[in-house]
């Protein structure tokens, strides 16, 4: 099935949105065993879009567009395909309802024009769009299958996840599938795991093993194509068995998974608490761990000791060590993650203090020089990095090495019933 | 001068980067005024290449190809458009040793294929491309002048830059310009901005007036159109004057500014220091803070208090005020910002209490309530605010919240000599 992809719109062409809607059908198409062959833009003109939709006809199977399905004048996409396939408008009254309430719901005036917005080409199945007013539409004509979707991205993927993609698979059963599962990896870098599973990538066809770096994690997906869902899984599972027999140790977690969430989740199961001591990272490590919900129930608090005097008197860091090692060191690193753990009185805690520049370098403490330490009641440990990168990067990269080397610690700490009890109730006698 | 940009490259329709190079090309030759307005994507396939090159010539005055110009086999762009216009191709001397240097100064053996790289359609101009081995190439044929360009994001912006924008400048004199001029604003809405400059914007075509909302920040977009740049700048020197004439108030920068590096100069230039006191943004905003470079000038240092306990404890939050008023309320915002003010022994401090959901919320307190106060030695003001949107847009909207309200707050401050020394005199004996 050969596949062109039409997105519209005077914004793409003037270079002031990324066609971000043709990635994700792209990608969300290629793995459901689909030819995406050309992809075209144009703005909002009714000439050029005939045109790009007769081009289109004449050389794929089906002619997907995005956007022109809004209330106003310049919106003209399914006036135009109707047209195209001679199809005529009629008001659809289930369209025109789930208008009128979802606009109600929102305390929004109807206006005349959200009328439009129901017209529905006749002989077309309506994809049904329960987060915006334009519902997506398929047309066929001759042997192309026309499919309009909604502009906005956020009811682009909507449609295609709730109506468009189950429609394909009824209609469309032949065409097999490809799956991909993604592993995720901290704690060593791309070419090492690129070197250890060497023999593994060259082997193997299918599923095929890729491996992406991506702000200091290392992804390992693999893609399996089959003719039916379970038999992709299974592909995947017996490849997944042999890649975690190699670099099992660095795994973290999959597909959608991340670090702060992990380490969120083994902090729940020891039902134990953390705080950061940030310098270099500015609150940028407890921000990420409270990007996921509920982590008040683990992260205590943070104390963002950006200046040596706040190191000195609000997390107690030692004036002669912090004068003779300086501020980046490990032995401050230490004293940082030992005093925001008293001070917060958390079971674990976290410091970083590093150089993330682009100024104050030395050749002795370079820009990217960061020391990570963490601190629980057994003692601290502290590691040096050197991040590359401009500064975001820097600060990036040490706020993830940190909350890495803090799960690494808490997977240390064992899981067994008397220990849990022991926690808890230290829970509600201390705290 | 209409355009079209023909976009190569498998990965491009296997979603798996996002088509960058258009959106720089179409931002930049808008700006100069060439009309884009068909951008296709095809892959690396010889037929599918030769159409699209021939739809294309047949439609647009300038074909722009992005890709296609390595060494491989699969490199085909620069091969096919030379068919197309009937050039044969020769051996460029200067291309050769270009290519030869900069290979042997990396350090990278020179593969016979890599002469491919230096084969140059006759009668083309050779744009120069220091950063990479494949040159960008201009071919004219008929009425269509034929642009190949690199793929790689970085050479494509290089051999624009230096090469192909100069080459457009002498080729298309009577092209003009188009310039803007971004003016940002806060602490007000789209729709409030849209009202007041209503008249303005209907009045106006050249400059246009376009409004943005963006992470909380109002963006108005000034766009003159003129024969040279000076003209361009007079005419949105005087419609930046009309604008701000109207929401002046709002104004705290322009094109490239932040909130963040705005309100740090304010603070660097009355030389006073700030903290923050973090529940809801679980250190967000300082880590915006901190983004920029010399932050620790001003921003001495702050508290994420997650928990009540830290609430409390560490930055003296009144218990009885946090148990009879619960942690997000106007009282508690306000303890919290003295707080840390005094804590950390800063000049100002602003402080965040709020709910980013997506649980927790009551019909009381509903998810994106949010308290922000900020505190001085003259006293504290808390604001309320409802953010709408997921989780880390509410933490976003929230901590650009307590910038802003930090901005305002710092600038009431008056800048005159004594303050100066006064403060400066205060830092040095208290801190």
């Amino acid at each position: 099935m050969k596949v062109e992809v039409i997105t519209t719109g005077t914004e793409l062409l003037l270079g002031e949105i990324l066609n971000t809607n043709f990635t994700y059908l792209a990608q969300e198409l290629n793995a459901r065993g689909f030819d995406v062959l050309y992809q075209t833009t144009v703005g909002d003109n009714p000439e050029r879009l005939e045109d790009a939709l007769k081009i289109a006809a004449a050389r794929a199977d089906i002619v997907i567009t995005s956007g022109g399905l809004g209330p106003t004048r310049g919106d003209i996409t399914k006036e135009l395909v109707a047209k195209f396939c001679g199809a005529e408008l009629y008001m659809n009254l289930e369209v025109w309802e789930h208008i009128h309430t979802l606009l109600s719901k929102r305390n929004i005036c109807i206006a005349a024009n959200n009328d439009k917005q129901a017209m529905v080409p006749s002989g077309a199945v309506v994809l049904r769009n329960e987060v915006g007013t334009a519902p997506g539409l398929v047309l066929e004509h001759d042997s192309t299958m026309f499919v309009m979707l909604p502009g906005p991205p956020f009811e682009l993927k909507h449609v295609c996840e709730k109506e468009l993609f189950p429609f394909f698979e009824q209609r469309f059963p032949q065409n097999g599938i490809i799956k991909s599962h993604t592993l995720k990896l901290y704690g060593i870098g791309e070419s090492g795991v690129a070197e250890l599973l060497d023999d593994l990538i060259l082997q193997q066809s299918n599923p095929t093993i890729a491996l992406y770096a991506r702000h200091g994690e290392i992804l390992v997906r693999l893609t399996a194509k089959a003719a039916a869902e379970e038999e992709a899984d299974r592909m995947i599972a017996a490849m997944q068995e042999k890649v975690e027999a190699i670099v099992g140790t660095y795994v973290y977690g999959y597909d959608n998974d991340t670090l702060p969430e992990v380490l969120g989740k083994e902090l729940l199961e020891r039902q134990m608490t953390i705080a950061f001591a940030e310098s270099c990272t500015g609150g940028l490590a407890s921000s990420l761990m409270t990007d996921v919900p509920g982590s008040s129930e683990y992260l205590k608090g943070s104390v963002v000791s950006y200046t040596n005097e706040i190191k000195r008197d609000v997390i107690h860091v030692n004036k002669t060590i912090l004068d003779k090692k300086g501020a980046v060191s490990e032995e401050v690193a230490l004293e940082m993650a030992r005093g925001v753990r008293e001070l917060i009185g958390a079971d674990f805690a976290a410091s970083i203090t590093g150089l993330a520049g682009p100024g104050g370098g030395t050749r002795k403490k370079p820009v990217g020089l960061v020391y990570i330490a963490v601190a629980d009641e057994n003692g601290e440990e502290c590691r040096k990095f050197n991040f590359s990168g401009a500064r975001s990067q820097v600060k990036h990269r040490a706020a993830m090495a940190a909350i890495g080397l803090a799960l690494e610690r808490v997977k240390k700490c064992s899981l067994n019933r008397e220990d849990l009890e022991e926690i808890s109730n230290d829970h509600d006698t201390d705290r």
